[in-house]
């Protein structure tokens, strides 16, 4: 039998820069997960963790750590980018974030973080 | 603009001796993202992949390794049990589990494959 989900899920496809990009945001207790995938791949999985000792209360200092995929400086940027604002949106929840783009220019970046907030399930 | 999703997409909630279950399976070009959470936790993160060097063609050697949360022996157990079945009838593609399940009795962990099953994104 079919019964009420426990976590929310949206998602959203849209083209950026040319290229279909699909995002789905799902909120568990405690994470966000965030997929940007292009091409139908999963592509890096990043975790996005706000640290216990905060410098500022408002702004705490995010780690990014790649679980899965080729660990590249460009992916920290990227996922801090996105993952910032996601969590601090969310209560500073962790985000796990799977990215597979291969447009990593300021303005794919800006229109996924849009896209992103589109998805707010948080 | 919508567009049509890139990857496919299913989910489900039972009710797995007395505790309401999600589960929601993602297909994407070379993984499959399987979600099983018992109270809205999005638990261990655990990668399931069937080695390069197969001992018997037909069913690859699977190594799991736990990416985020606890890592536990009972944890890999539910992780080779779920995701053997998910890669051999995906043709052998990488399984990510994210699971969240207090519950690990065989009992439970036979009705979540049922479950899984019924989440054929595959």
């Amino acid at each position: 039998m079919e019964g009420k989900p426990l976590v929310t899920s949206k998602q959203r496809t849209e083209v950026v820069r040319g290229v279909p990009t699909q995002v789905v945001c799902t909120a568990f207790s405690t994470h966000i997960l965030v997929v940007v995938t292009q091409f139908g791949k999963m592509g890096t999985l990043v975790a996005v963790e706000p640290s216990k000792v905060a410098s500022d209360v408002s702004k705490p200092v995010l780690t990014t750590k790649v679980l899965l995929g080729q660990d590249e400086p460009l992916i920290h940027v990227f996922a801090k980018h996105l993952g910032a604002f996601v969590s601090q949106e969310a209560g500073n929840k962790a985000v796990l974030l799977a990215v597979a783009m291969r447009d990593r220019s300021l303005e794919g970046l800006t229109a996924v973080r849009q896209a992103v907030q589109a998805c707010q399930v948080w």
